[in-house]
């Protein structure tokens, strides 16, 4: 009977630790509905608008390192979720898609909400499963539960990502009257245990040669959740930062702990932006380690693809591996919380090496360290001196970074906020314990309201704060709509009405075309947005403001907020205009 | 030169006779932007939210009646088309949709914005097409022209549906300063010539005498625009009404002409539902002929499928034909629209035929009037009786049915409203000439704003209604959100709060969980979003407050408006359940 093999279906998710499902109505999904609704173990939210339900459900896989369950009814439902699965896929997040469906029979045949299921998000899911229409049969009972194991073990493989189950169900949707349907406690369980891949002993010899021998080691850390190893790292980076330099972007959540100690990179966004050939010659690298996943830095990537390291190194545990700078060299399969501080034990300390090379490493590291100095107070020069600058959200962005509170979870919206905050990285010297989230799997600004809102109903004791622009805001605003408060998020809105990247980045700016076919000029406040939806709405539109709103917007016990920074396009794009110059000028 | 080819693509789509771009704004789409903002015969639209985007595009094919060019950027941008894709794939509307994309070389290598582009929309695009990434050869020139046309082409062949030409570009995006590109006029330009497939004089023949035949013809017609034959169809029918029996669902655009005179049936959604078996036999076909696309009568599919006609045409010059009833038994390749006129014209009159056959005929004949004048009945009291009913949607439904204006493009949204439509069928023996859209071809809810708004930006001088409900509405608000006034355009939304459906159909309001994971509970009016978009706003809880705002509402020249029927799910569902209670009676 189909029903038990449908209960069986959230049974075997919460067997395998799955404890938040996102769900949107239907009447084709029903017995979905019913069979994960009623799971004791599983708490399932109900999202109406399916693109948002699913950059909601990656929220919350996100901020709860595990996977998460969708379900949606048959016809374009799924579809509204291929923006979040592409998502999910390149930045490996897991979620288990259930698509409820029409049997194969009736596909095509002009039924109402019926669409062609089978392999809906082509090359955006890791795999695709088609669930047995009639489960009557004991093989086909098993081949049920088989595949629900499948499917989950494969969406947290690594690289963890999404995967489809295609549920296709008959009449009737519901059990009858008085009928009980339970969940069978012993359902089909197959576990996949994790395995330890590391390089053999005799190649760890050979790594650790090359690293000794190379003249200058350049660490570069891509987008990865923050780990406890990270911690370590940055605590032995000021030991053996002679060895190394360590860059990270924002998103890669490493960061310089002391101020004024210089063993990882933070502002390299900044002065890689102006730095002459002379520089970059001094900067580069003759072996490059990377790990993790994308970078937001153009500067950085264009730097290492024009002054490449004769050797490039990747640690990814499995899965393809991109070549982002055109010199990948070896592939190193392992976890990089394992590896990288494995091989960093077992490299000698510079103070043992040869001469030339302690005095290659040094020059080496003293011409980042010097960099990263010279954009530091390039910063507080032409930043930070509030008393001067503009109302601009460059600055205003500096400020609120400095404002973000300990332990949150820091969402940074596609286009511009991701691209402010890793410019100006987060505030060093500072234990603030802060995470960083971005949806840079794909870059899209199609749900960065509704990932931060997952994380908000994800960790309700944490704090969540969204930095995005209005046209990522307004585009996403069903992230909103629906009955699970979140009082532990922050918006900060920069509202220049339009998409203000493209008065900024060169090209647009000079076409006739600017206004109305880049810069989507567009006129909405957050005032409605904030009524709607009960929300507490702060809006500001000069430093005096902005001071006053600050305290009561992050009040812990205040409740969800959105705080409207109004700031001109065109002053914003003068004043960042002026920021490059001086860019240009201090690294001359 | 690369950015010569793009600018080609705009001339070539103009030279096919493409007149409306709907573009959303980004980065790697440049080109593409220039090419299309600056063609002097094209329309360009700038709407950001892709999902919208979309459906505003498809609603402007509708009106148009010829293919439409979306151009979007790369990434998760063309994912947001890709519900609209699927409607469009299955309502046989034809759309040109150019994504831009990085190029090949740098598909996953962690570029931002950058996903697998090809073949984007699966099984729901009737093809995909990549353009060179360097048309700096003679022959990539060529191969980037000809795809061109054949994506055109391919678009509007019958079947009609998207196509996707996918468009790597390589930076630089924009001309030099001073750098001139024009359109080249002697552009390459393969038109298909359309063919008129008809069946062979032979064939006819037999078709004829097996119609001829036949104790009991009936004619259903699927969802189809407003043609130039239906009137004709519509008065003929009158006089050949002995022949067969016409039975038109609200999308198909055929309506009876004469109160009264019950030569097409429109009222069957009301009496199927509620039929005995033994009249159910007496509405039996023995020769079932069907044209046009899908039916929103579940009672009338059931009704063919369980009580078959021993024969199905169905007539579709080209694509796959759908079995919707079980009983497909011939395909006649042709334009219904020369097939059906010649057919009839061809048959013989029923005074010709033995007295058994034209007994039989008339019998039938006779059944189906009889139901059509009894439903009619049933709705005058039970629907209609407005000094008796309480304040609920399905009669305030019928109200609105009555007043919209001639001409109207009347928009039903998914998926009350479509439904309580085809129930009670527009309003007979008025030549109002409305046309009826709804976006069957996957009965999604979540384009129906943009749809609507696509058809009133497309014929600004014709009213456009919108029927839509709350789900629905508050699902597809970006409709709205982008810079072009919509005066002619009125929303009526059918506010009960949440997914009234699932408490009117059977399972879920049986379920305990009908509020929270069925009904979709949400708390949303839309005085804050007319508020947003500047619409004129009208809410109204009671019969009188619906009759005062009316012909403001419905004023020509007083601009965009929603009217916002307030009701309570419960007294809609109660209402509705007694509907059928009668329905049951009468047909009892």
């Amino acid at each position: 009977m189909t029903i038990q093999a449908v209960f069986n279906v959230a049974e075997i998710c919460a067997q395998h630790g799955i404890t938040d499902v996102v769900l949107s109505p239907g009447s084709r999904s029903a017995p979905l509905t019913l069979a994960f609704a009623r799971h004791p173990a599983l708490t399932v939210r109900v999202v109406p608008d399916e693109r948002a339900a699913a950059f909601i459900g990656l929220g919350i896989a996100q901020a709860q390192r595990r996977a998460v369950a969708l379900v949606c009814t048959s016809g374009t439902a799924g579809l509204n979720y291929a923006p979040a699965v592409a998502e999910a896929f390149f930045q490996h997040i897991p979620l288990v898609i259930f698509t409820a469906d029409r049997p194969p029979e009736w596909i095509d045949q002009l039924d109402g909400q019926t669409i062609r299921q089978r392999n809906l998000y082509g090359a955006h899911a890791k795999g695709e499963f088609e669930f047995p229409v009639d489960t009557s049969h004991a093989d086909a009972k098993w081949h049920s539960a088989r595949i629900v194991n499948e499917a989950i073990n494969l969406a947290q493989a690594a690289p963890a990502g999404p995967v489809q189950v295609n549920v296709p169900l008959r009449e009737p949707f519901y059990p009858k009257a008085g009928e009980e349907v339970g969940y069978e406690k012993d359902v089909k369980i197959i576990q996949t245990l994790q395995d330890a891949c590391f390089p053999a002993t005799q190649e760890l010899k050979s790594l650790v040669s090359e690293f000794n021998a190379a003249p200058r080691v350049l660490l570069v850390f891509g987008q990865q959740p923050r780990q406890p190893w990270h911690d370590e790292f940055e605590l032995s980076a000021q030991n053996d930062r002679d060895n190394y330099v360590a860059v990270a972007d924002i998103i890669s959540n490493v960061n310089q702990q002391n101020e004024g100690c210089y063993s990882i990179i933070n502002l390299h966004d900044v002065f890689l932006a102006g730095a002459t050939a002379t520089l970059k010659e001094a900067l580069q690298p003759a072996l490059l380690i990377t790990c993790g996943q994308s970078l937001i830095s153009k500067s950085l990537k264009q730097f290492l693809r024009r002054f490449p390291a004769a050797q490039h190194w990747h640690i990814q545990p499995a899965g393809p591996v991109a070549d982002t700078f055109g010199q990948l060299t070896k592939i190193i399969r392992a976890d990089p919380s394992e590896f990288i501080p494995e091989l960093l034990k077992k490299v000698q300390h510079t103070e043992a090496q040869p001469l030339e090379l302690r005095n290659q490493r040094s020059n080496f590291r003293q011409s980042w360290a010097a960099s990263e100095i010279a954009a530091y107070k390039l910063l507080r020069k032409e930043v930070y001196s509030f008393e001067h600058v503009p109302f601009n959200e460059f600055s205003i962005f500096g400020l609120l970074l400095h404002w973000v509170q300990q332990e949150t979870a820091l969402h940074l919206a596609n286009s511009m906020a991701v691209r402010y905050a890793n410019i100006l990285s987060l505030p060093q010297g500072e234990e603030r314990n802060i995470e960083v989230f971005a949806n840079r799997g794909t870059s899209g600004i199609d749900g960065c309201n509704s990932t931060a809102v997952g994380a908000a109903l994800a960790q309700p004791n944490r704090p969540v704060v969204l930095l995005t622009g209005d046209v990522a805001f307004f585009y996403d605003r069903n992230a909103f709509w629906h009955n699970y408060p979140t009082p532990n998020l922050r918006v900060v809105l920069f509202n220049n009405h339009g998409g203000g990247i493209f008065r900024i980045i060169d090209g647009p700016r000079q076409q006739p075309e600017l206004d109305e076919f880049f810069e989507t000029r567009q006129t909405l406040t957050a005032e409605n947005t904030a009524r709607d939806f009960g929300l507490r709405y702060f809006p500001v539109s000069s430093f005096e403001e902005l001071e006053a709103a600050l305290p009561v917007f992050f009040a812990p016990d205040g409740g969800a907020a959105i705080l409207e920074v109004m700031t001109d396009s065109r002053t914003n794009a003068a004043f960042f205009e002026q920021y490059r110059a001086a860019v240009k000028q201090a690294f001359a």
